[in-house]
């Protein structure tokens, strides 16, 4: 089944392997006359590029972005918007040695099992390199966002069992791990390096806060804004959990503190708090969204690792090379985009929800 | 937007408001020639039907399922399944004192928000009983999975500050708060009696368990089983997060540790450990998948609560009558429902994975 | 797979067999704050209700709709609207001489050779009976573009070698064969006598108009406006072709001659001419949209007719019983009903195509 | 709204412009292990590109296909196929006569009311280089088809008033216009030539033929096999009919002789007659597949045309250049594409259809 794209009324559709000639995607349902600036895409490629600390793989991707159609004289068209990143650093490696086994941690086994074939260069599919799509796309959805007054953030939250204590917004990419307290990420990074002395790999969580969003957009039943968020982080290769507003916290909580009051500020609605992060019943409430992700730790790691190969035989592995000893800081990006691209299909959806806005929609045409 | 359908090979279209003439759905996709166990299917209601404790509303519903289409001489026949439930208990009592006043915790406000009117008889699509439909319909997943081996369980595992300590299969059904254990279930009775004294409510979490799943199943890259999984979680009304296998706590760990050892056991390949919680990679690895919901607290409470009403102004609300104090344990058989609706779609989205096999089934034929 | 629903941002669900409990249809997508008139839901159920007419079967239904939820205080509120439709006249007579045989010209084998089972006792969903859901619909879609000024009507253009001359739209209502000009509509009634006399049966030409239709709207690639409309229309049952504007005839024309010169008229642009039926690229170009559907003739006649049964014996089959020896007429309702959930689902569809009125909607909001 | 893919199961979503940097399309859903023959689908690309005889645009374009992922060793691996073709011919000339003019016949106008915005250097999506995804994806489709004994072949069945007579499969690919009937196509070359003199373009009608197609696959109510076909078809740009089996034929005829009598031969179920054209109920029957599709004559003619412009001016334009004088011979490998691709969607949705079946494929695995 076809299963690469994600969204309805904006929908994207990746295309590409770890280890093939490119990597892409298609975006479809852009609405005409945006001024896209690309270098905001190239910036969103960069934020997810490696080899830009010793905590991200040493393996060294230009990934320049190039925009193949959907854009003319600097404004989109209204028709899709198709990108692509040629694979430069594509190792001709020997790989007999790691073609036939199955990494712990990682799609091997499933992918074989489910295709019966394996691209044995790479995590083909299931490689961190196949969000390169959701962010070029996230990157034009977040442009989209801004033009309807909706910003977001996302930052790393913990690394490991290291969590910020503080948030300070300037912060974020001023440190290599994303965090928004300069003193957090200190310790995160000692606590990284103790890693990869041990030969291991760290997890992490990611938070990620909307700004702006008008009230009332999501669908009340399935398509929940917080399922489609829910849906859209755990698309992401490395993500075990996604909890919104107060999350797993609600389970050992009242009702009478767990409900945020209403009340009335400068002539509109508002909530006195948020432990719902921004959306009840499935729509938003005005206020601001916020959700967090688990990230688990890289599963490429050097220690030997018990396993099997293709051969239904017992092996020992060991995986060197260029992997990142934690991948939270990198994927940020990538919840930012995959938030964003949820956001604008959600904002884009609720347009016929009621019948006075049509018609004013209409008349006014 | 339409946003009442949930799956694509096998899906569910649910309607109906909490105080109409009616609730029902739709199955579309259902296999022709499954013996339907119609009794299943009553039972399934039954298990989320209130008035069953003092520990669920005092609501008396019969929620008695009638099926409509698709079934003819016991077997289903490949065309939509369509079941009903007429609402028997409508009240025509006096709304006028809440018909304005947006409830917290409720989506009144954001429903009002997106359509410009409320039903104001009570939670209308947003009601939990909008998930008799998913009940009705993951009745006839279950037979589906029980077809092809799979086998699942859902269960209480905390209410507030109270969790299982011991699992025990036998006693979910034995306790009214379906939970495996005995001694918790004593003691999570007693923190909601004290709940019910202070007029307040208390959230839990769920857990989820499913058995002799193929390996295999799910889609690489945005159909991730676990992302479906977590979006068919998340649209249930008060779930606030989902997590899978080790879910946020791989946030903590180490690679070294979070990373499942392959190894052969009676010719098959196995995981030593169950840290990915039966997903690698967006599919099914063939290993036990295990997940859990945390569910907040009833947001209906007779405390008094600050709020305000749609002509914007503030108010206090206190909400009688017949509410659930807790919904975690009534809620076990809706999150059962939509793992099973989730999980057959995509076995059934899975079948053209590989052109042998497809050469295979039609040949055959 | 499930295929019972038709559209996307509108989206109709339809469910039931010909002699099941009931047939029905869940109406998702639509607006909230509809004044929905539920006597035009009647009157469409009723333009396609037997036993009109001898030219239609004598099988008396009263079809009498009810409708299950999404309408609160006589208003739509952005819920499903859930309809339904319940078997009054099932006969429990003896299947037994068809049950196993494969009548010409029907699903019958069809239908066997996809499922393995058939529900014997009449067509199941392959019955025209099944169009109950799409006409129901279809009077809430035609409300919605009256909403928005756009007015759409079908007819019979031919029975059988029978073609109108003229037109006339007060005529379609007061002939049984819904035909605009009175001339032909008798000479087609004594063309069916003659056909009933010969135990045979007749096909036609129904065609329909649109007028109001914005400009723009219709995707300008897979989802263009005609093709969704191809597709609505291929999906009746008895249809085998359709054309939009002059269709067929286009072939043997010239460019010259085909294409639609503009004009300005009254300061908006026009076409001279409507060639293009009113849709360039796939999308309206605010002229009228013209359209026909060819029907085959009614299947179902009393002649002997060579077949083979389950066994795959040759058998000998006279259909005997009440059967339409033309459908064409109660079909038209069913062709305006399908046309105008396309419609519908194509004018939201276009709502998120510029990024200015995006801007403009949610900054009214 | 996004409209840019088509198909379910199997998917397609073509990107680009006429005269942007590239055109391509994303094929997802084609299953692992196809040896796939990439000269094949340049083959493909070859039987669409222009410039290949006086009847088809002069206009010089390599169209060489670049596959840029999903294949590896020669076989697909069951990722999304991306394919790119580079406009080669992107000339720089001056547009500033016709950028601001709506030509009659093409989609510039419903473009410019829908986005606002028009890319006037040509058709943009709107244009026949559009079918370059669609027609690299059909390459593919029918490889799958192949292997599961389905042969398909496309043809001119008309130019303007010229039919063929005759039958000779191995004169389609002998003939520029790609006629079975090398006398036919003699006397449409001839007709063609005098429409060159005339400065007109001609239209014609292309046929289509599935052989091996296993009964019962496509769904029995909104999507038929020929519904699904019709759209597909209708999205053609210059297709304004589409008609199955006897088509319009049908209004005229009597169920007598339309219906096509069952008969056993040699142990398996056929008809005597195919006016169906292989679908019953939108299903098909085992029987060949028949259709038709209506291609209008070119919109670009060297006449003048009186038209208006964006300012609401009348204008008279001459459209000089390079256009085919009529479509219809570079048409037919776009039909035999967009059917291998409805076709091969129809056959893996099938697949969850029977119960016994889905067991059967998971026990085996």
């Amino acid at each position: 089944m076809a299963g690469s794209s994600f969204g309805e009324a904006f929908r994207i559709s990746t295309w590409g392997e770890s280890h093939g000639a490119a990597l892409g995607v298609v975006v479809d349902g852009v609405p005409a006359g945006l001024r896209l600036d690309t270098n905001r895409i190239q910036e969103f490629m960069d934020r997810r590029k490696p080899g830009q600390s010793k905590f991200t793989t040493a393996r060294k991707e230009a990934d320049a972005i190039e925009i193949l159609s959907g854009v003319f004289e600097g404004k989109t068209t209204g028709t899709p918007i198709s990108m692509m990143v040629r694979n430069a650093d594509q190792h001709s490696k020997d790989y007999s040695n790691i073609a036939e086994i199955f990494r712990p941690g990682h799609a091997d086994y499933t992918f074989y099992e489910k295709y019966g074939i394996r691209d044995y260069r790479g995590g083909g599919r299931s490689s961190g390199r196949e969000t390169i799509g959701r962010v070029a796309a996230g990157a034009i959805a977040i442009q989209i966002l801004e033009e309807l007054g909706v910003e977001m953030c996302a930052y790393t939250k913990a690394i490991g069992p290291v969590a910020i204590a503080s948030f300070d917004a300037d912060e974020i990419r001023k440190n290599p791990l994303a965090m928004p307290d300069a003193e957090a990420a200190k310790k995160a990074q000692a606590y990284l390096e103790d890693c990869i002395g041990r030969q291991d790999s760290a997890g992490g969580v990611i938070e990620c806060r909307v700004k702006g969003m008008p009230a009332g957009v999501g669908e009340p039943v399935f398509d929940k804004l917080d399922a489609s968020l829910a849906k859209a982080m755990l698309s992401i290769g490395a993500v075990k959990g996604f909890e919104i507003g107060d999350g797993f916290a609600v389970a050992a909580n009242n009702g009478s503190v767990n409900n945020d009051a209403f009340c009335m500020q400068d002539g509109t609605v508002k909530k006195e708090t948020n432990h719902a992060g921004g959306v009840l019943g499935g729509m938003s409430d005005g206020d601001e969204i916020i959700f967090r992700v688990a990230v688990k730790p890289t599963p490429s790691i050097s220690q030997p690792q018990k396993t099997v190969n293709v051969h239904g035989e017992e092996q020992t592995i060991e995986i060197h090379g260029r992997h990142d000893p934690v991948i939270v800081p990198r994927a940020v990006v990538v919840v930012e985009s995959m938030a964003a691209i949820t956001l604008v299909d959600a904002l884009f959806s609720n347009m016929s929800a009621r019948m006075d806005r049509i018609v004013d929609f209409y008349q006014k045409k």
